[in-house]
């Protein structure tokens, strides 16, 4: 309770914060805005700019231009990158993009039109051009291009003293770095050390000495997503990259792979939901209602495979209109059902924990758990339709549809991912739309079909 | 593709080593089981335990038990560790725990039996128990809980030789530690100073010249999901967490927030689907029904609003049956579209996106959004209605029923969670539930009201 006081005490300070920004662009006081803005995080500074209509957003830069960084730059939502890029003045850009380090810069360029592109690359120096083209050699979503290249390697002689005096001579170290990288005459990794072991060991220790169980290399190839489960998996806090031929190209840290984490469930949730995975609260209303079209024009195709089947049944519920009604209990249960069943699925193979070793296990104990409430949901439903419209045919008719409903949609909703996970597809994707018309075609087949041979 | 492949290659390898493992447990060759699991990190074993059934897993440990250590108890998932521990003899698991940092015993120790707990804290040593304790004082996933007590900390007077000396006398330094935390007289954190920084200055140089930017306090009684999203937020590596006095307590570092955000979002994705959110692939299928069976109840209750909505029309259905074979594509593809609403909502609400400072103006794009897709989608299902069925009223009927659903959609989406977070209630918990019925109620309602008026 306290805790959530203080979300929403937070979250008025926010909107006092915001609304007291917007007074200032409508009153073109520069002077006012800096003060409001100055205080704040990068981070938090670009979400007042996600927060804003694009109108103010465009006045508030207008004002404040000159103060955009690069920090902010790479905090700000793609969705509206491109959009405030634009509006900066090519100087502010320039300069923002020559802050920051090469992994930074990748991760603004890989969103922009070409053209945007060679601006940016155009402004950069020499040598993080270079870096960057490379980067951009990696494919989409790969470890090569989530890492930063700067590094910090020691050979595989020397001591703590050596590696110490290292690093003090040493003018452009990069922003965050936890590890030493112990590199072989050919650049191959072949351990790390922790700083705090380098700190708290003898200047006279050899670095080989004190190395770290935890080392391990990615493949510049591999996908972010693998990247993220390593990290969480392994409690890795820098892991360095290779390429094809096992020479050291970057390194990757802890806060990346959380982002990557974090992206990747927005993206579950939202594909799970039937939303394009680039949607963002950011985005303008074209752009909102055409992400969630197709899914919605594939339920209205899907959909009408269940009508067809009602209509199968069109001389039943005339001859007992009642059915009509109580058809969609069963439909919309089983639904929920699946959706549980779904849920569950997808988050086991997204964390590893559903794999062929006990993928049978699994689907027998949804089966089993689907024909447990399937059972409970039928004594209810069976007892009430009974109850209600004095019948226990209609009774039996709605427990007996409701178990078979109950069974079709715990085995969709684990098999349908599974299913694609083997296909090599994404298993949230579609998953939904699958398992909802499974249920659905299924539950008024159960049901329609039963009352159709029990009371007619 | 390439990626996908690796993953399924890593997936058979891990099915064969399972498979592998079950085979030495059915000869009980516990040689050949030492084999097999000793190259595993403790999350791979843990895993492992996860993956097979129940009695195999007594089977492994019987064998196996000295192997078990603290590591991979802290790495067991909560749904399983009961159990386990329950099958160790009591000295093994008395070792694990004196091998832990206390936030990993606090960890262990929050989801066991009192029974258990008071086994386990004798185990341990007076002065572990003590902290153990007082963090078990704090609430329930609040940042007092997830900190771990042993911090590394320097007078703000000293210099950077001053604190590699005393970091190379201490013995027992963190396990890991990535600042070296500044406090005054009273232990009163006043700023930070990284390792990186520490090892590239030279010796003479004061660490309060050298502080770091990033550097904020957590209150110990911190909700962990605040603390969370402050890492993931402000990119930050570690913090230092204080008392109401102000006093440095204990320290976070990113990956138990890592953890946390990775908890958080299974909560929201497990929530969103109407399932009980401690849900685990581990759970027996008593354990899964039950999870389960609550939103399925309330889902029935919530079906029959819908059935005795639709019944009240049961004269019109008798007159012309088509109408409940039509009615479900209403309703159905308003519930894609609230869901879809719901995801973007409910996520924008986790990542504080959605705010007192944007929600009008979110509401608002759902709502066009709504009307657009609904339009959209009016001018397919009207026009498909009308050619089908030579009957343009029917197909008028169909497309206002819908633009009308999925305006309701949008709205209920965004409103339902909206709602929920302002009484201080997870915008998860239930939405899914809520928004359904409405769409499917108003759907129906829609649909057969627009229907009675204009066709009969």
């Amino acid at each position: 309770m306290a805790e959530n006081l203080a979300v929403m005490d937070e979250d008025e300070v926010h909107a006092d914060r915001v609304a007291a920004i917007l007074d200032a662009v409508e009153a073109e006081d520069a002077a006012r805005i800096t003060e409001l803005m100055e205080p704040l995080h990068a981070a938090d500074i670009a979400d007042v700019l996600e927060q804003i209509g694009s109108g103010a957003r465009r006045a508030l830069l207008a004002l404040w231009s000159g103060e955009i960084d690069g920090e902010i730059l790479s905090e700000i939502d793609e969705s509206i990158r491109e959009e405030v890029i634009e509006s900066l003045p090519h100087s502010v850009v320039a300069e923002a993009m020559r802050e920051l380090d090469t992994d930074d810069v990748v991760d603004i360029l890989e969103d922009l039109d070409l053209p945007q592109q060679g601006l940016i690359l155009d402004a950069l120096e020499d040598v993080d051009r270079i870096a960057v083209q490379q980067a951009m050699g990696y494919p989409e979503e790969s470890a090569g291009r989530l890492m930063q290249r700067e590094v910090v390697v020691a050979p595989e002689h020397w001591t703590v003293g050596e590696a110490i005096d290292y690093l003090r001579e040493t003018p452009h170290l990069p922003d965050q770095f936890y590890h030493v990288i112990l590199v072989d005459p050919r650049m191959k990794p072949t351990g790390y050390v922790t700083l705090g072991r380098l700190l708290s060991s003898r200047r006279d220790v050899l670095l080989r000495d004190i190395l770290e169980d935890s080392f391990r290399t990615i493949p510049a190839t591999e996908s972010e997503a693998d990247v993220a489960y390593m990290f969480n998996q392994y409690h890795l806090i820098s892991t360095p990259v290779v390429d094809v031929t096992g020479r050291l190209v970057g390194v990757i840290t802890i806060d990346d792979a959380m982002n990557v984490l974090d992206e990747e469930h927005e993206q579950d949730m939202l594909r799970l939901a039937g939303v394009g995975d680039e949607s963002s609260l950011s985005d303008g209303v074209w752009a909102t209602a055409k992400q969630r079209l197709p899914w919605l024009v594939v339920n209205l195709f899907t959909a009408s495979i269940s009508a067809f089947v009602i209509s199968r049944f069109e001389s039943t519920i005339a001859s007992l209109v009642t059915l009509a009604a109580l058809m969609p209990i069963v439909a919309s249960t089983g639904g929920i059902a699946g959706t549980q069943s779904l849920a569950v699925a997808v988050r086991a193979l997204a964390t590893r924990s559903l794999t062929s070793a006990n993928a049978k296990r699994v689907v027998l104990r949804e089966l089993v758990g689907g024909l447990l409430n399937g059972l409970a949901l039928a004594c209810l439903l069976g007892l009430a339709g009974t109850l209600i419209f004095g019948d226990w045919k209609l009774g039996l008719v709605l427990g007996a549809a409701m178990i078979t409903n109950q069974l079709v949609a715990a085995m969709g909703g684990v098999l349908v991912p599974l299913g694609l996970h083997r296909l090599k597809l994404d298993p949230a994707l579609a998953s939904g739309t699958f398992v909802t018309t499974l249920t659905d075609v299924l539950g008024y087949l159960a049901f329609l079909g039963l009352a159709s041979m029990v009371l007619l």
